[in-house]
Parts: C-alpha cells; structure tokens; sequence
C-alpha cells in the first residue's frame, strides 16, 4: 500500500469527475417523468450532480429535448468562491433561498423532491412560483436522482475504495503498534482508530465507530463504553473511513488470546456465510437471493435465530443506500452497485461475531475492496 | 481544573434533567397558541423536552388544561431499550412511523412542526389524520419549542459550562505540547486539537475546526489545509466541544514569533472591541446593540470594513440557535441566554485576528464561560 500517500488520498474530489454525465442522464428521466425540469435540494443529490461540497444550494436540471437543456445552480454568498472553483462550468446565481431563486427561471411542470422540502419550505416555493412571470405547476417526485446513484462511475467507485483502504491501513496501524489489547477500553480503542483514519485521510469516520469488548459484542450496534477488554475477549470493530464523500464499512472481530471454542466455531460459521453471501453477489441475484445464501449457512449451523438484522445494503455518498440486501429486498443486483456483506451470530450476554466487507458488483461477481484478512485474529 | 476528570464530562445528560418543566412551559405555549396539541418531529426538540439521544422518534404534547395532560413519546424498535432508560417516566409507543402512529392517538387542532416535517412526510400525515377516529386539523406551527429553548435552565448551563471547559483544556494542552508551532500543517493542528477535545469528554468538535496560518486567517471561515505554519504567522483557532448535547464555541489568536505592529494592533483593537461587546451584553440590550458596541470600537480603529460578520449568536443544543447577535438583530438579550460575543478584522490576502468567547447572560451582565486568556499569545 505504498501508494497509498495520504495527500493522494485527498488530492481530488471524484464527485467532480462525472457531473455532467450524471445531469444528461437525469434529464433523460425527467422526460421520461413527463416534467419540464426538476429543481433538486437534496444537498447528497446536489453534489452526486455537481461536486458541490456546501450546506446551502439548489440545482435546476429541465428536461432532455428543453429548448435551453442548460443547468443552473444557486449558493449563497459564503459559497461564491467555493461553488466557482468547485463548479467552474455551470451557470451560477448567488441568492440565500436557493430554491425560490430557481423557480422563477422554470416554467411548466416542474419537479421537486418531495422527500427534500418541508412543509414550510414547499409552501414558501408555492408563493415564489405563483409570483413568476410563466406558469408554473409544482409536482412531487421521489428518487429520480436516487435511483441513478445506485449504480456507481468509476470515480466513484475509485473513491470507494480509497475510503476502504483507509480503513484497510488503520487497522492494521492499530493492530501492529498493540492498539488492541487487555485493559484498554472500548472507548479509548475507538478514538485511536477513528484518530488514524483521520490521519491517513479520511475526512471523518463513516459512521460512529462501534467498537464491542466480550459479552457487549453480542450488541449488533453497541457505542463504545468505558469498559476495558479483558483477557479472553472477542473485541468486534465496525467502522469506515468517508473520503471525498464515499463511505466504507468493514467489520472485523478478533479474540484477545486463544479463542475458546464457542467463539471459533460461531467464527468459523460467519466466515462460510459470509463468503457464501459473496458467492451470490452477481447481476440479476435479487437482494434476498443473497441474504438467503449466507443465512441459511448460519441456519444449517444452528444459529439461525441469533442471525438478528439483514445481510448487507448498498454504500456510496450516504452510509446507507440503495440497493438493499435482506429478507425482504426486492432490488436487483446490477454491476456498478456497491453493497456490504456482513453476516454476524449474536449470543445473547455472551458474545458475538460479525464478518463485513465492502464491494462491488462485477459482470461476474463480487469485487472485494476491503481487503483485511477474514481469519480470527488471535492478539 | 483537577475536578474535569473526563469520566465526570461524560457522567450525565442534563437534557434529562428538566424534560418535565420544559414540557410543562410548552403546554402552556400550545394552549396560548390555540392548539389542542403539538406533535413535535424536530429532533432536537425531541431531545430538549425529553432527553432522547436517538435518530427517529416523535413526541406529541397536549395543550395545558386538556383532559388528558400526558405526553406520549414514540420511536422505532431499535431504540426500545435505550428510549426506556433516557425515558423512564414517559408513555411510550414503539412504532416505526412514529409521526402517524401518534396523529391517531389526538383529536382537534393538532400542530405540527411546518419547518421540521417534509412536503411527502406530511402528506402521509394528512392521510393517517383523515383516517383516525376522531376529527383531526393539522395546523403548521413555527417556533413553538425553539423560543423556549433560548433561555437555558441550569443543566443546560452547566453541559455547555462543561464543554467550554473541555475546549479551554484541549487548548491549553495543545500549546503545552509544543503543538502549535512553525511547521505543522493546519490540517495536523487541527486533528490534534480535535482529538484531544475527544479525549477529554467531548462526543466530536462542536463543529468543523477552523485552524487558519498567515494569510488565511483573513478568511473568517477557512478549513483547514496541507498549508504549514510559519515565523511570524498568525494562526486563528474557531473551534469548540460538544458535550452532552450542548456546543461550546470560542476563537483565539496566536502569533509565531514576536508580533508585527500590524499584528499587534489589530490584535489590540479586537481585543477592545470583544470588551465592548461583552459589557453591552445584558438584559434588556438588543442584538443589535450588542454588535454596535463593538462594531464602534472597531469603526473607530479604522477597521470597519474589516469586520465583515455578525458579532455572535445564541449557542447550545445547536451550534447556532437564537438569540441572533448582529447588525440586524432585534432579538432582545435575557437572563440564561446563552451568546457568543467573536468580533474579528480580516485585512485581505495579509491574515486576520478573531477573539471569541462561549457565555451567558446574567442579571448583571455577561459571564464568560471559556476562561482561555485574551492576551495575543507569542509561541
């Protein structure tokens, strides 16, 4: 990894590299949608769109075969310079309320993001549309960009597995400088690793960091306490690295001394489901297709019922997205998505075990991008 | 400071403390507003008049003087233990639509929050009212918890006297450690400085630290950079701790080397003007004129278009909340408000100071909270 330099990890944001490409595709289904344009204020879909970083903004896309197929973006005035440098093609206006300033240049029947809006907020749009010079009709979508982000470009997977070898790196620094051992806390073992993610690059951790000593790591989403690890202890880390706005998730349980039996056969039967759930990853398998492949590894092995939460779901600007992968998903592997395998066994007040890794979907399978070892580690 | 142990910094969330009187004061606000009950969705306010720390939850609240007083609280079936604990004298419903499982438990004129629930969120509200037994209005409503929530009782102010601790600590231990010096990256200071407020006690920074070398720190809010200091450079630090929910916030200004004159004067002109702004803050006195005391101080010093943001702004479950503390403010100051005062002179592409200090109004005037010195420090 010694290409890994952490100033390559930030030099450049690839939420920038795709942008246009992603709007032409947009404006094809905005057509499709049978509205003139769409006014975008979720602030992920504005950056997917844009490479825009800010807290404020709104994008105006219209429609594939518009007269003007131009789009237009509104910040405000403590963004002037950043949106330049950051959107450096696109037209720009400086206004406070982002999607009022937007609306008067639309006309027709224009989208919004029904999900993205408040209450108050839409009413306030209502009145700026009724104001403008051209008709406006104001109709509510859901996923229009969502659905398109589902499917990743190679920038973005490209990010995707910088943010994993950042992960990748900061556990193994933790592991090899003895950062995981008897007496320290959950807490302290935590904020050592979220620490050296930051350090090697990542812009925060992806999530909050769950770090799980003995009987807490048979907790799926246990917070780190003041709790130290014992002798003995299965420690479970979950955790992620975000880097130019992707996010990784791996989990990875080690034992603190020679495992006990118990804690190497329920490892030993996440690892077969784990890798099973891998095997069903491919175009066409549907979300439950392979959560079944991993969880009936778990039931044959007797450990159905401490199998407690869903095998995976689909990473990239949010932690969690599109496509999911449970019982109940219905969504369709496609390649170019990118999803999480993470089977765990769970025995109440005793311990627990949980395997996840972070990929993506290939023509002919799953692509791991975090690519520390499977095995139990014995430290 | 030998009582900061980090365990006491985490012992308690006094946003348990006085749930109870904070729904009592809000009762009263309901019925004066003509409601028969508020169904609460902003999940700070949640947090405010209940002390719940988790991601999905709704609460509904009756009006003073109604049959049935109590509030009902609701959240999804990941949070039933952790709701239980933070909540044990609450009713509680486990539901994962909580806003319409709790519109069917009301009658009459029920507000909402307009600015705190989305255009399709309250759409599917509207059809779970339509379809409840009795009649149900819902009626937009803005601001109902917030302009309680201006005036701290005291555990509120003491979480945000505890997070301001954390930053002064982390702060002085920082300098202590050789850790601000010629270099060091901004970017290296400000990890630094971030992880040890997380040492200390706090949950994150209570917002992205600002550390800003030479020339940018003439930019107010510039982020931190690969840029490393050097002799003679001002370096500004705008960074804070959040600490059982509650924001701490303060700027200092430090010099790499013995001060230029320029330096030094600007320093001293600030530094005056922070006094101004401090001896105005006090009950009765506007937000407005608050500003204008130190605007004028900094006016006179011939840096009046130097000094290009508002004086502060009203700090605690929220990084920024009312009172407002700027040139357009007609926010009036009142006992337990809690407000920054952070005047600052930019001079352009040459590096800027900011003196800003975390405090609370009291009958007599302002009580500062971060205790770090003022003076110009020399590293």
């Amino acid at each position: 990894m010694a290409d890994l330099l952490t100033s390559d990890l930030r030099a450049s944001d690839p939420a920038t590299a795709g942008p246009a490409t992603r709007r032409a595709v947009l404006a094809d289904r905005i057509a499709e949608a049978g509205i003139d344009a769409l006014l975008v204020t979720d602030l992920t879909n504005i950056r997917y769109l844009t490479g825009f970083t800010g807290s404020n903004a709104a994008l105006l896309i219209r429609a594939a075969g518009a007269v003007d197929e131009s789009a237009t973006f509104c910040t405000d005035g403590r963004y002037e310079t950043q949106s330049a440098e950051q959107l450096p093609e696109m037209r720009r206006i400086i206004d406070r309320t982002c999607d009022r300033a937007l609306i008067t240049l639309a006309g027709g029947r224009v989208g919004f993001e029904s999900n993205a809006i408040s209450y108050a907020g839409h009413r306030a749009l209502g009145d700026a549309a009724a104001a403008a010079t051209d008709k406006i009709e104001l109709v509510p979508t859901t996923d229009l960009v969502e659905s398109g982000r589902a499917i990743k470009d190679s920038a973005e997977i490209d990010a995707l597995g910088r943010a994993c070898a950042v992960a990748d790196r900061a556990f193994a620094d933790l592991i090899d400088a003895g950062g995981v051992r008897s007496g320290r806390t959950e807490r302290e073992m935590g904020l050592d690793l979220d620490h050296r993610m930051r350090v090697l690059g990542a812009i925060d951790p992806a999530f909050p960091t769950i770090v799980a000593t003995g009987r807490n790591s048979a907790v799926p989403h246990h917070q780190p306490t003041d709790v130290a690890a014992r002798p003995g202890d299965l420690v479970k880390f979950d955790f992620g690295a975000e880097v130019a706005g992707y996010h990784s998730d791996m989990t990875r349980t080690v034992v603190l001394g020679p495992p006990a039996g118990w804690q190497q056969e329920i490892h030993d039967v996440v690892a077969a489901a784990q890798q099973a759930g891998r095997d069903a990853v491919r175009p066409g398998a549907s979300g439950h297709e392979v959560d079944s492949a991993a969880r009936s590894v778990i039931e044959a092995g007797g450990h159905g019922e401490h199998f407690i939460h869903g095998l995976g779901h689909g990473i990239g600007l949010q932690i969690h997205e599109a496509p999911a992968v449970g019982r109940d998903s219905t969504a369709i592997m496609a390649a170019d998505m990118c999803v999480t395998v993470e089977p765990g066994i769970y025995l109440p007040h005793r311990g627990g075990v949980r395997i996840e890794d972070s990929g993506v979907v290939r023509p002919d399978g799953y692509r791991v991008l975090t690519m520390t070892t499977k095995e139990l580690l014995v430290l």
